[in-house]
């Protein structure tokens, strides 16, 4: 792998990635995709975390941005003030967004597209995440693309998909709506019955994941067949494939009762210990009502007519009543001792940390779930590592997530642009050379 | 492609995966992976959903299962009874094993792991979910195994990784478990503040798409390196992963009050209707509590100094009351109603459905997320389709998910075994030569 510290030119394919030498030092065997040059349209948290996944894995991921504001994302709360104190950086921003370089340029002016289009044949990939159409009204749709590239792959994220009714009307796709379309938001009721948003990116992180998956199929494809395709997903289809370990037993076997969800079974539940909380499985043991009860000190419940199968023990009654009597007797000890009596009983158990502890916990350290960046402008940023561990070509965190237009002239040059063409795009505004400037969170609020 | 009726050598690496004619004609361009054979030594979820997505793209997926027994979900209620009474399937069995084939081996049985060493060589990946050493003690970890073939790839999925404080204790995982340790289970808690696991498989289903991308990015690594190499994923790692976009702000700013959580604000929330919910996200237009009000035919809130800008209403207190005054407002008109309003607003808004609709939803249909196989047993079986959608190499589900060593024997053919080592290994139990007969429901519960 080339150590240089010139800068690659982007008709180089198949060539090493460009290395920010100052950042991070390569992996010997180079990233799983070094080589792959990706144009990216995205914004927000679908096709960011898409494209953070295939920069942590070697991929020159060039993100195009709008000159001055940039990613919708690096305008959402919380902010985090530069040291200097100049401006801030949102931390959803950064989140997502290491490893990328920042290209602004506009796409509402014909130069900006008359750019994109020497870009593509240089490029592996092309991944948006817009409504559907959007990419097509600037003239950059598939059909457009293609034409420039026969090798592209075109990869798109949406709420919805491409047909049917939600894209025909150009509904606009968010993680509510995916969840609550989808029936999770149903199925995670509280008490009261009123659909509950699961309280994180469950619908906007499955898809990346997914978009992730069809662009790897669609490169694996392309070294047999020599042609690019389209790879789409939405918020809705990962959300229906989520479920679909439950979700096949109701398309077949309809709403016949099938008594207690699992995750309300008292063998599989949250509870109450004197000085926090343990999570308890009962499952996955010969006995495992008989097992637990053994486990806890409490009389073989499996003798009571109540409860003497597990057919018993879901009915609806039956199981708060258990829950009731398990959850009494937790209430008596602390949760580490009760992991230890658990443990020895082989009931699976585990703590259940808070969103502030998970990732200070002795597993998440070894497993190196966080890893840290400098960035230029605030120090060191902590963010969350790659949770897929390559022995061989692992995921990296080599650069803080640019500034807007941060490497745009790098990028230029190596397009092969005279420096009388770069000169040309900056004055007339299609691109923008960006510097690590930011609006201050007081400009952002007063967006309001 | 070969359209040939006779099996394909598993010594032919490189051409094309075997096809069953009965069931579905293979695209004209042929899988994504076509070619790619796995050797699947996973159970229940996380191992079988990731290896269902490599069958899916056209890998050839030989499951191994124990004689007898098969697979631990085969015994997971509820179960279908096939329609001549003879068995019954499990439909979360049915869920993630189609289009894979079974080769029922005993893995205790020294003759069994015999075979498996002969079937390694043929193999590009072999995946597991056992707990930490359980497949080094069966002589069948990566250093074993890559002896016999260096360019195999090796694929582990499990509850926290394969090296600290939990992986060394061998601490089984699991779905609960894994929201538990991850902090989700927290930040879903009702309002009693007892955690609450999110009521479906998202730490499963997440793990085993991150498994199916490690796979991926080794294969296309290997077509760089020529070697295979080891991949591990964990529901601990795969929930910290999906949660980064909340918690990047957390670990970087502390516990920092930013107001109340996105997902419990008065702008992104479910509310009642007349006549059931509609789910209103009202972000994206420059004065979003305005527009709302708007929308609502509300006074302009934006005037009052309780609400007067987004942190204003981000207070606990002030946004309990903003959603007091707006869902006091929506229970006035049926959903139908106020989403015809609210689009004419552009605020973003969608109906909640329960998770029986959303699976026969007109955008659920149209995404051709139901797909329909025919099981020689039940008859027409409905799954759920990949999310994934790919314009040349599609996804397809062309086989129903095999019964328990359904495909032993052809398996053994096309390694090369000849019909004497092929009866040595039946007779002597390594093997089993499975039909379609299953366990009855009856026999299933008397296992508890």
């Amino acid at each position: 792998m080339s150590q240089s510290h010139q800068p690659g030119q982007l008709g180089q394919k198949g060539s090493a990635a460009p290395v920010d030498q100052e950042v991070g030092e390569p992996h010997p065997a180079g990233g799983a995709l070094s080589g792959v040059r990706v144009l990216d349209f995205t914004q927000v948290i679908l096709g960011p975390a898409a494209t953070q996944v295939l920069a942590d894995f070697g991929a020159d991921v060039i993100k195009v941005e709008r000159p001055a504001s940039g990613d919708l994302a690096r305008a959402f709360a919380p902010f985090w003030v530069h040291r200097d104190g100049s401006g801030s950086e949102s931390t959803r921003y950064l989140s997502m967004n290491r490893n990328k370089r920042s290209l602004a340029v506009d796409l509402k002016a014909p130069e900006g597209r008359a750019l994109i289009h020497r870009l593509v044949p240089h490029m592996d990939v092309v991944v948006s995440n817009f409504r559907p159409g959007v990419m097509e009204s600037l003239g950059l749709g598939y059909d457009d693309l293609r034409r420039d590239n026969p090798r592209l792959i075109y990869a798109e994220g949406s709420g919805w998909g491409s047909r049917g009714p939600m894209a025909e009307g150009r509904k606009p796709g968010h993680e509510l709506l995916g969840q609550a379309l989808s029936g999770l938001a149903a199925k995670n009721a509280g008490p009261d019955g009123v659909p509950r948003a699961v309280p994180t990116t469950v619908s906007d992180f499955t898809a990346s994941q997914l978009l992730v998956q069809g662009i790897l199929l669609a490169l694996l494809a392309r070294a047999r067949t020599g042609v690019g395709q389209r790879v789409e997903v939405s918020l809705l289809d990962g959300l229906l494939a989520l479920q679909q370990w439950d979700e096949v037993s109701r398309l077949n076997l309809g709403e016949r009762d099938t008594g207690v969800s699992d995750h309300h079974h008292p063998l599989q539940a949250v509870y109450r210990t004197a000085d926090g909380f343990v999570a308890l499985v009962g499952w996955f043991r010969p006995q495992p009502l008989a097992n637990v009860c053994r486990a806890l000190g409490l009389p073989d419940y499996t003798q009571d007519p109540h409860f003497a199968t597990l057919e018993d023990l879901a009915q609806p009654a039956n199981a708060e009543a258990m829950r009731a009597i398990i959850g009494e007797r937790l209430l008596e000890r602390s949760t580490a001792a009760w992991l230890e009596i658990l443990e020895a009983h082989e009931v699976l158990c585990g703590e259940v940390l808070g969103p502030g502890e998970a990732y200070r916990h002795p597993q998440a350290i070894a497993n190196g779930m966080v890893a840290t960046v400098e960035h230029p402008a605030l120090g060191a940023v902590q963010l969350v590592s790659s949770p897929v561990k390559l022995s061989g070509t692992p995921a990296e965190v080599r650069t803080p997530p640019p500034a807007i237009g941060e490497q745009t002239r790098a990028i230029l040059v190596q397009a092969g642009l005279t420096p009388e063409e770069q000169e040309r795009l900056v004055r007339c505004g299609a691109v923008a050379d960006g510097g690590r400037a930011h609006p201050s969170p007081q400009t952002q609020r007063a967006s309001q």
